[in-house]
């Protein structure tokens, strides 16, 4: 059967001691036992990962592939998750760099319903970035943010989405929250003849959040956010494919920072932002832009767009996000960076505009085009 | 309403630095709006988050308490988790050194159903360290496994609980496998009357997870082991305050080392695996002990095992549960480092005892009697 494989960056003093480390995660990552007592037979021949490859990165710095049996994980994300980084997670100097499903898994895991072209064709956006603004704050209630939603919608918006921290509050509890937003995109959505998506954040206690989001797809939602660093990856896999849901799904990396920001643990920023969000099925995957409130470099940024949109990737290409730093003075920068495959979030600033919202939407659209 | 405080570990060039960054830290977990924009009354008064204090802990290094409403959060722990550390989990220098729920999430959040007086009532060990084999390795049929289950309850296991790898994999699916690992530890108990609890790890594809911990219980199983890392949080709340589940829950590290290995990121290893775990409603949390695979430091093993024991902390006192470096040699030592309410758990070392692992746990035992 073929395996599957997953590159580690290991901080070590040489080969000798990566391959050492790496023979290590290999056992940890499978049986959790030493080697002399794994079971001769299927286990050792199929179950423990093989080490691959290593070879030097740099000085100090090594790649490790290790391969795993698709057995390890049958069909399930978390496992699979568990398998690539569960208790690799909590040894210093590892860092998880890259994955290839190998054919057995990318039959199991086909990543995304929509991606970059069926967004497209929900938004009836065919060229050009998605501009996304973000509905907030949170304490407001349902009708104060269906009343910016229907602004943002009407100034041609492609996707409203809520602000990650509106979830199930009593100032604006989910259901009233979509119901009331979904009818005020609608209503701008008739007088545009446009196609605007709103995706609500589905949030709340984990045991209603299928239901909410069968709820949202009723009122007439064009998506959803997930956020899978609260509530699990296994949580966008199991929308992603749940045949009767078939709407696109927005992830969020609220709560995944501490994957990402040190250099020597967790994971790249390609691997969580672009691999992992492809793996469990995102359609568009939010990061925080460089130049906003947090520290990710341009290089960063790049890296992970380019992760979301490589067509060697898992299942379709789909969206990267930017999340922060928007505004038309910087649309010439940001389509250079980003080119068009992406969907630019225009965030806090936004409420600067008080009634005249849909004039930032406007004026970036144009921006946009002269770009 | 009483608001629930965090207490982030900044770190900054001095007091100013780091109340500004407060004050970021204050807006970016509520509205995530400028401040300019913060609309008067009720989101000014009641959502933003307060900066309550700034104080240097040590040169470059600060301690910013910062206060939250419970509307925030409503009854929901993910947004719980959201507003102590969601966005600012991807800005650097921040970590999460405390959290001071407040009167009115008190009553929300009650922590672990059985604690440490509840365990110790269940596995009938009214004193004295409790001892838990691991059974593995992934890859083995449940037939396998359930005769080491066995062996390990007959010699007087207090928790026999399934390696974190073991999920509903076709080798030992889930529910073949509690079915027979329960009956072989019932009929051990029956031999020894003791009271020994088998603790099946709740995994497999999210979705059948609750369905899965009906069906454990209706087996018998005296537990579940939960990985919140890869589930979310969320399925340990749920477990804990399911009228109709009721057994003990045991929480594993997996894929959470990231939130604690860099000094400067995440949370404190106290604030991880002894106070989210006490809010989230375990039992027993694991934690790699000092010593093995894993680089804990003792000092951060005896700060967890703090947090998770403090009497002024969420709900009831829980156990700690060491795993990895255990052996009949180390019992004195460990004796002394945890105490006696640690659950220890005994790993793959085990497996080199072969048809005699009764044996191993036996001279833990005794070592823990004499020690």
């Amino acid at each position: 059967m073929p395996r599957f494989v997953v590159t580690y960056r290991i901080f070590a003093s040489g080969i000798e001691e990566a391959s050492e480390r790496a023979a290590g995660i290999a056992l940890e990552q499978t049986v959790e036992i030493p080697r002399d007592v794994v079971p001769h037979g299927y286990v050792e021949d199929e179950i423990v990962g093989k080490v691959e490859s290593v070879a030097e990165e740099e000085q100090g710095r090594q790649l490790a592939r290790i391969s795993y049996s698709p057995d390890s994980v049958s069909d399930e994300l978390p496992q699979l998750l568990n398998v690539i980084f569960g208790n690799s997670s909590i040894q210093k100097g590892i860092k998880v760099v890259d994955l290839e499903l190998g054919s057995t898994l990318a039959e199991r895991f086909r990543g995304a319903r929509f991606g970059v072209a069926g967004v497209r064709r929900l938004t009836r956006r065919a060229t050009g970035g998605l501009i996304s603004p973000v509905i907030k704050p949170q304490g407001s209630d349902a009708a104060t943010l269906a009343d910016i939603a229907y602004r943002c919608a009407l100034a041609g918006a492609d996707i409203v989405k809520d602000d990650h921290g509106l979830t199930d509050q009593h100032m604006a509890p989910f259901k009233k929250r979509c119901e009331m937003v979904c009818a005020a995109v609608a209503r701008a959505n008739r007088e545009t003849g446009d196609s605007c998506l709103y995706m609500p954040n589905l949030a709340g206690r984990s045991a209603d959040l299928m239901e909410y989001a069968r709820f949202a797809k009723d009122c007439g939602a064009g998506g959803v956010l997930v956020m899978p660093g609260l509530f699990g990856f296994d949580l966008v896999r199991r929308l992603a494919v749940d045949a009767t849901f078939g709407l696109p799904i927005m992830t969020h990396p609220t709560f995944l920072g501490s994957y990402v920001l040190s250099d020597t643990l967790g994971f790249t920023h390609a691997a969580m932002f672009g691999t992992l969000q492809r793996l469990a099925g995102a359609d568009i995957s939010i990061f925080p832009n460089v130049g906003g409130r947090f520290g990710f470099s341009a290089a960063e940024c790049i890296s992970i767009a380019e992760a979301c949109r490589d067509l060697a990737g898992i299942g379709r290409p789909i969206l990267p996000s930017l999340g922060g730093g928007m505004s038309a003075e910087r649309a010439g920068e940001m389509k250079r960076m980003y080119g068009d495959d992406a969907v630019f979030l225009l965030g806090g600033s936004l409420l600067r505009y008080g009634d005249r919202i849909g004039e930032a939407i406007k004026e970036l659209r144009k921006a946009f085009h002269s770009a």
